[in-house]
């Protein structure tokens, strides 16, 4: 299959497309610098010139987008903004213009994270888009023409993020881990459904 | 108790103040246009200058806000920015903003739908904006400060807006009933918790 990794630069992003390639697929990427095609997916301008140069491809997965991680009385309406428009519609809308480019029988995988449902102090944004991202996914696997599929996964924190941040990496799984619950989401019949990278380890 | 109803003239707002009435409650009703306290919750700066008049309250109910539905294919940009500060920012700005005039132990409600985790065809939208309502409100309740607790009903299809909509009632509950989820999320020790409304027929 070839299949449009968006975000493929960040921890879980490269481990995605490594188990991709691994499984003899052909990754084609998305990033803001670097990349084989450039996407700013904040901007839907951005987003649609992406898929106006990538052509036809099986898959889209995105692994892109961030979120304000601050104490809900210290988040600004800029926070929120942020929060909407990247992880969150930056994704939404990567599925929204990306469809027309999917095959018949593709797949979309978006990434929220186990916040959506397990949230902690400082995630109210993050919560926020990432439940939102899984109620837009179960609902759009309805309207999504020519047997296209669209699910999200959900990731827990990921061993090299919390490395890299100096925090405890016993809550942490392994990217490359994570990953396999892309892999599952490709190739699985899966249609509208949240999968917990965490059934992956 | 003093309560802020925004969005009472609405067909489940109207149910919710006549509940909270009779359990003997004052309630201050905060509208678009009509009510004691105008306010248009799709700007922050109106959910501002609300909270500014309303004084000290003890609980906030939100029944305010609508979203895009429509098929995923004919949703736009102008339809998802809508729904997003709407419905969806509109009542986290009613949170945010408001829970300093929450009294210490108060509580914050606000509506969602049961569209979050129950898809339709054309809910993509909706769904995304439900959802995202209640991943804010579980992290949220780990964040409020003075014991104030914020839950969010989800209702199911109202049987008045089926009527007025000419619609098939069967799968409908009547607002009198969806209005219980409200008053036990104000007298009840809940936090955090989507309430389903059809436990409360």
């Amino acid at each position: 299959m070839k299949v449009l990794v968006v975000g493929g630069t960040g921890t879980i992003g490269r481990a995605v497309a490594d188990a991709l390639r691994a499984e003899g697929h052909e990754v084609l990427s998305a990033e803001r610098s670097g990349g084989d095609l450039r996407v700013d997916i904040t901007s839907p301008e951005s987003v649609r010139a992406l898929f106006a140069q990538a052509g036809r491809v099986d898959a889209i997965v995105s692994c892109a987008g961030g979120a304000a991680w601050k104490p809900l009385a210290e988040l600004t309406d800029e926070d929120f903004e942020m929060s909407l428009h990247y992880k969150l519609m930056g994704q939404v809308n990567l599925a929204r213009y990306g469809a027309e480019s999917v095959a018949d029988g593709g797949s979309i995988t978006l990434t929220s994270g186990v916040l959506a449902t397990e949230p902690m102090p400082g995630s109210a944004a993050v919560s926020l888009v990432n439940a939102g991202l899984e109620g837009f996914a179960r609902a759009a696997a309805l309207d999504l023409p020519r047997g296209i599929r669209i699910n999200v996964v959900s990731p827990p924190w990921v061993t090299e993020t919390l490395q890299a941040m100096g925090m405890d990496t016993s809550i942490g799984m392994p990217a490359a881990q994570v990953a396999r619950a892309y892999v599952d989401a490709l190739g699985g019949a899966h249609n509208g459904q949240v999968l917990d990278a965490r059934k992956y380890a």
